[in-house]
């Protein structure tokens, strides 16, 4: 922003569409950093995790997650908010876990704000969807293993009538396959890929809750993987990596220091 | 690394594999802007840019990018380098464009340093990727225009055959493609991706050095994006974003506030 911005919109605010990271607050942006602590206004759900959240005065936060009750707020109402106080001038922080334009909405949000005329700024995070996978060792792309890497979120639009995330193309890729919010629907996907012609020893790594002090790894096959979800127990937010480059995870962690205090194996 | 970690290996200093993001020094995680701080020397090629690169003192860089004369320092020189400094007890910063895991040969590096029996950290970067788009008005994902987003590198190890990315499957996953450092080779795949089915009409952006001071923007389609490059002089570093998501741009680009100084349409 120049200061020759200026216009009769002197007395609106500005809204900043921020990537928490995956959880981490020393993931944060230095611009993230700042602009939570600078900020009227922060929007929030639960993705940005409790160390995150706890740094943020209670004052200025404003949850526009799941609610008591269990229903998720809707998105209009957030997108309402968000115009509703900039136009009272507030500097308003949108905190999104992981990256804002990854499977965050962001861009319906960007959409409204601009359609209202409301001034905003993205600020890209680190998304969990690289990060779960390397600090657990994984790296979602190799010069031997992997020549691309795809994202897709296995909690999709339950209004949508059929799954528009296409199973037999992404095998057909030959990349890792990463599948954000996964868990739930992990016997159905990784059926479909098998199904689409994937090996059932493919390499396939569950990690929950990336970064955060009780992160924990899990690690089997697309044959396998179910079973071990349920013995270890894993649970949403997880990052499902398939292919590969789950392997890798086995011939490092032994010198991974990000495994020190969080990312046991679960 | 707790304080119950030491062990004969007292002597032995930490690798940290580092993303430094797109190039905005305010897109910097804390943790890497400390490590560059803190480290007593810091590995690096020119990806990271200009701003970041401009922060660290002269004596602890050492440059293992491409070197006088345009030959590229081998890999294999830049592992042995890292194990060498480790030894010699010191704390190095393997510094790294974007995110260190994507298409940054950080797993290489990883597997070589566990085999050598050197710990290290990896600390995860926003990935060029993703915020070069976002930077520019254009979510990878969007709930209406794309259920999955795949990265894709257009510099491929030149020893490789054939190319190992499958265009056709890339096209029918009917979800977002990114290419990294995609500018030269951008009439061939553009190509591909029209006779794997895609519409000429596909909307396509090519981000020029995301976030940097002189960041550009150009867009056009799948069928005009090469004459839209030579007229705009695009050149590398660039991301080509392809997907309907790239039209997003037009819609917000008047409210956008990561416009003011950096990214200017070419």
């Amino acid at each position: 922003m120049s200061e020759g911005d200026s216009t009769l919109e002197d007395d609106v605010g500005t809204v900043y569409l921020v990537g928490s990271g995956p959880g981490d607050p020393d993931l944060l942006t230095v611009r993230a950093a700042e602009l939570i602590e600078s900020a009227d206004v922060v929007l929030h759900d639960k993705l940005p995790g409790p160390e995150i959240l706890g740094r943020i005065p209670e004052e200025k936060r404003e949850d526009v997650g799941k609610r008591a009750g269990g229903e998720w707020t809707p998105q209009e109402y957030t997108n309402r908010r968000l115009v509703e106080l900039a136009r009272e001038g507030k500097s308003v922080v949108r905190l999104k876990g992981g990256d804002p334009f990854v499977f965050g909405r962001g861009g319906e949000e960007a959409e409204h704000l601009a359609a209202a005329g409301i001034p905003f700024e993205v600020v890209p995070g680190v998304t969990s969807a690289i990060a779960g996978p390397a600090v657990a060792g994984i790296p979602v792309t190799h010069r031997d293993h992997a020549s691309s890497v795809s994202f897709v979120t296995g909690h999709e639009d339950p209004t949508k009538e059929e799954s528009a995330v296409d199973w037999d193309a992404l095998a057909a890729t030959g990349g890792t396959i990463v599948v954000l919010m996964g868990v739930g629907k992990l016997p159905a996907y990784t059926a479909e890929l098998r199904d689409a012609g994937l090996d059932g020893d493919t390499p396939v790594a569950l990690v929950e809750r990336a970064t955060w002090p009780d992160m924990r790894v899990a690690t089997g096959t697309l044959d396998t993987i179910v079973d071990v979800r349920d013995e270890a127990g894993i649970e949403p937010p997880a990052i499902t990596v398939i292919g590969d480059v789950a392997a890798t995870r086995e011939r490092v962690v032994e010198f991974l220091e990000n495994d020190g205090e969080r990312g046991g194996d679960a």
